[in-house]
């Protein structure tokens, strides 16, 4: 493999900066849909989670014809059967606040013994045409009933990761993204490229 | 990449013998289904080749702990936007043979100006746990009226690859491998490995 450039199907100022510190001391320099004013928003209406990273990086792929990365990610719960799932986003409804997915979480599992969950992040990477590569990081822990610390986004403030005390959001986010499901299945990615 | 064995989730003879022609020179063992008679069938009833091929080489991988490789394959035909796709192996029925199958295809494209369609396939190999890499192999061609030839299998007789004159059936099955869509999609993955 000789890549000299790859796009992020992605905005996010964090996401792009810790992709860098990924590529650079490899030698490849990062693109972002930040580039790409003109690119359209893919919407992310697959049944799965590698359906949606797919869909988007095969997308930008086409697009632009470099190599393309796009994540996606969900938490999933034991005792709903891996719900929410690829609906983590809008558990509570199509425009639903992280607080409203929080609560109706909370309210599904209530009373139950078991509060295994997990977070799931599934990397697309579109190499080429027909060249397609998806890399998994999972992190278990467990869902906690009362909300605790202010960083992260989403259902940080109710996921105890296995092993710590804190929720995500109250980790700092060098320790989050060394031990998480999206930090873990970059992870991969870098082995891959390496 | 250190691979010393890949596991084939197959037990088609020819099978085994085109992809062990790749993997020899890289000196990586191959084993199969054969190797593995507790194995049970996978239902392929995912609604793409992509899901299908995946679905298969995560069972093996899971059962066997190898590197494991699937494919999948379907005729699909430009005027029936993509159909029989997936379902090419029981377009006429979950029983059909080969004939009906095809006998099927030319009733519902009767009449029909355009004749243009592809076979794809796709090979699904997942390396480790949530390392999955997929390649996909396009062979374009024409649905011919009338079947002629007596080789390969499927809807062979009816598809005329373009730039050639004969069907998949009239075609040596060296000239086949080196210009189908699985020849074309094993390509991609010897370079992978390579």
């Amino acid at each position: 493999m000789f890549i000299k450039e790859i796009l992020l199907a992605s905005a996010n100022p964090h996401k792009i900066e810790e992709l860098e510190q990924i590529l650079m001391p490899l030698g490849i320099a990062l693109k972002s849909t930040r580039d790409f004013p003109d690119g359209e928003e893919v919407d992310e209406d697959q049944p799965s989670l590698e359906g949606n990273a797919l869909k988007k990086a095969r997308y930008w792929h086409q697009k632009t014809g470099l190599p393309s990365l796009s994540d996606d990610t969900g938490l999933e719960v034991d005792v709903l059967s891996g719900a929410p799932g690829v609906y983590s986003a809008r558990y509570a409804g199509k425009n639903a606040s992280y607080l409203q997915n929080t609560e109706k979480l909370l309210h599904e599992i209530n009373g139950q013994n078991n509060r295994s969950a997990q977070f799931r992040t599934v990397i697309a990477f579109v190499e080429g045409k027909g060249r397609e590569h998806l890399f998994e990081g999972i992190c278990r822990g467990t869902i906690i009933s009362e909300p605790r610390g202010d960083k992260g986004f989403g259902y940080d403030p109710v996921f105890v990761p296995n092993g710590y005390k804190q929720t995500f959001a109250e980790l700092l986010s060098e320790e989050k993204n060394r031990i998480s499901h999206r930090g873990r299945a970059l992870q991969k990615f870098a082995e891959f490229l390496g």
